[in-house]
């Protein structure tokens, strides 16, 4: 009992310490920095009205990869550079065709987009009958008998009941991951994929899909979630309904890119590491903004407000913009593999990949010891509303540097409106904070700036 | 020390008992029903869309009243009546004019609009040199020399440091609701003031002013955060600029209105009462969604998810529309006249009047014993993203019950958009997001039950 109580207080304890200490005045002076000077805002415009869009591979995402090596020069970097990434390139080709042919002749055009890295139909499209599914098991159950030769349409919504958006998300996105090769198993020709939102509109939700090595290949889009509600009640009336999709869509040859990386040097302990990341490739369909314009721009503020601040951190610390991660994830394990090889050692990394909403903690993925550390600096955050330490979720791109036993944390924020833009056009500068995107800057920093001072 | 610990335990254990406790359960449930079938959104719709602003007095205030009345109706209430209350009837009249009037003679007409309760100018108008004011310790500084028969602006910027935006409104508010009486101490003809936003933007953000009884009552006007910027740097080039203003505001004779109050019995205390509430009435010059639509669907929705989701309250459950919170806070003052003269027993009451933003936590406003009492409930809250309890912010509306010993409970929201928005014309039904005025309603009504259940 005595053991338990006192493990209470070592949690509780740092809480009740005199909030003067260096480290909360250090914390304060950077969040004032980011929140009084920060540019985060200004280059979030830029990126996503002068450039946009930045799907790997495309022009744009060259450009992206140039804008943001000089934003880390002008963020006041020791040293910028980048690091080469073969990317795949998969192009959208001309705009999707989805329309429901009802057996009485009706027919509806609905709004699709063809799932990433999907294949094309045949050049005159493909038309057969429809027959929606609510879940695998559904599937499964319904087998080749019911299946073969016809497209599948996944209607499995996301659950309103979790609190946590991305619980909803993962519970539900395994449709569009996964579901073609499900499919394809029973013979399907195609499928149709509810979108990956809470909202219901008119826009569809793009997003990578993976296909099994030993099935065949069949194309897939998704269809905004007021269609799929109207396809549907259709179906559901008549099971003879049909479907027309037609999409062009195709993987071309691998693209050279990079990931683009700045530098500020440790003052003791130059050869140790902690990371700030997101990722600067985004769908075609959007400007990117949330998905993960925010994220690229937090990490070069990172560098911004540290240099601005005049602070000296006694780790390195590195801002990273990390290209790939929505179609292939290369930029991340490319980063991982030259770390592994230089072995250089990272302390910790911090990815921003869930919006520029309202920062409210860090989930935290490392070893029980790294974490008592961490949790023991939490009580930091709280004055800026920051509370939740307790969920493991870290980041794509920085997920690969498990295998180096470095401490990864996700910046985690309100989810509640992320899946209302995520992968679709709606994903627009306007739809974020000035004050979220740099709230979510400055804790990122801080946590950056404690980690490089404290080690783990 | 053992007995500190003891506290500590005190203030930890809930967290740590088995979450299936007959509390957590029907916590979970009433989330569960809000999140599936909650109707607030559309009720928000519905009531920004098609009756849209309803300053105290008009005849949209009085249709939000009878729209009010039949949701609660709709929404399963027990009983549902109006309590009657006079109300303030301020009128803007014809739009404002502003104009910069350079020495050059240049002139630029510039976004403003009235202060709330502000008299009129002259037919004609007032022109006259302006002087820019950062504080009120600049203002009697420079005294009757400088500002008699002059323009006072008010050019006093939200502090950005803050990261809970309503301590900068505290912080800055000063300035719209005393500054015109201020600047008449010394003689200057009208004031016009700096937007309360952390929004740079074209947008004149309205409010409430109030005049000193014994000074000159004299014309004062909000003036957009981008041309306050402007103004600004016009003024310190040339002291000698000029300002136009006119308009026509004022204030015609007092309005009978209504609360609207709809309750579901308690089944065990059924003269014993929790309230929850918002007001109906908003500025004229926007839709009012976050203020404060959102609060009143928040409150009806309470009576739907108790009712829908089978819940019988032990003590009764009162969701209230209050009006007049803006221009006079009649509503609030009457709903706590009334219950005084009742003898009715208020076990608590919360108010949402931050905006349909996520809920992070409740202000409480009460004794200690009964802060002890709230606090060993929110362990409850955890799961839903709420963590903050330790700030004491209440509601306007629900403050005048604050001589019967009621406790009183502030939903808190995340703050950062809401001023952007707040009492101008960009606060519309857009802005909210479904889910998080859902959670809002949810986190009040699991509130308002558990306190029902328990009391205080």
């Amino acid at each position: 009992m005595i053991k338990r109580i006192l493990f209470l207080l070592l949690i509780i304890l740092p809480g009740l310490i005199n909030s003067q200490n260096p480290d909360s005045v250090a914390v304060r002076k950077i969040f004032s920095e980011t929140m009084m000077n920060g540019k985060a805002y200004d280059w979030l415009r830029d990126l996503t009205k002068n450039i946009g869009g930045r799907l790997s591979g495309t022009p744009q995402a060259a450009k992206a990869v140039e804008w943001a090596k000089q934003k880390m020069i002008e963020a006041g970097a020791d040293s910028v550079w980048l690091q080469e990434v073969w990317v795949p390139y998969w192009v959208r080709g001309e705009k999707e065709t989805g329309t429901i042919i009802e057996s009485n002749g009706n027919k509806t055009n609905v709004p699709i987009c063809a799932l990433g890295l999907s294949v094309a139909t045949p050049k005159e499209g493909i038309t057969a009958q429809i027959v929606e599914i609510n879940n695998f098991n559904e599937l499964s159950r319904l087998g080749a008998e019911k299946v073969k030769g016809k497209i599948v349409f996944y209607n499995y919504p996301f659950d309103e009941k979790y609190i946590n958006t991305f619980e909803a998300y993962g519970d539900a996105v395994q449709y569009r991951w996964a579901g073609p090769s499900e499919a394809a198993k029973y013979g399907a020709v195609a499928t149709i994929c509810r979108s990956m939102t809470n909202a219901l509109d008119d826009d569809p939700h793009t997003g990578a899909m993976h296909y099994a090595d030993t099935l065949p290949r069949i194309p897939c889009a998704a269809i905004s979630t007021n269609a799929a509600n109207l396809l549907s009640r259709i179906v559901k009336a008549n099971e003879a309904t049909k479907f027309f999709l037609k999409q062009s869509c195709h993987m071309q040859d691998s693209v050279k890119s990079y990931n683009v990386i700045g530098e500020i040097k440790g003052s003791q302990f130059p050869n140790e590491y902690v990371v700030v990341g997101g990722h600067l490739d985004s769908w075609d369909l959007a400007e990117g903004a949330h998905d993960d314009g925010a994220g690229v721009v937090q990490s070069i503020e990172m560098l911004r407000t540290i240099k601005s601040a005049g602070i000296k951190p006694l780790r390195t610390l590195r801002a990273i913009a990390f290209m790939n991660e929505e179609s292939g994830l290369r930029g991340g394990r490319k980063y991982a593999e030259v770390a592994k090889e230089k072995n250089e050692k990272h302390v910790a990394a911090i990815e921003s990949d869930a919006g520029g909403f309202m920062p409210t903690g860090f989930g935290l993925n490392m070893t029980d010891e790294q974490k008592a550390k961490v949790l023991s600096m939490t009580y930091l955050f709280k004055p800026y509303g920051m509370y939740s330490f307790s969920n493991e979720g870290d980041g794509a791109d920085i997920s690969k540097l498990e295998n180096m036993n470095v401490a990864r944390l996700g910046l985690e924020v309100v989810s509640q409106r992320y899946f209302d833009y995520h992968h679709s056009k709606s994903d627009t500068f306007d739809k974020v904070n000035k004050r979220e995107l740099l709230l979510g800057a400055a804790a990122m920093t801080a946590m950056a700036y404690l980690l490089a001072l404290h080690g783990l």
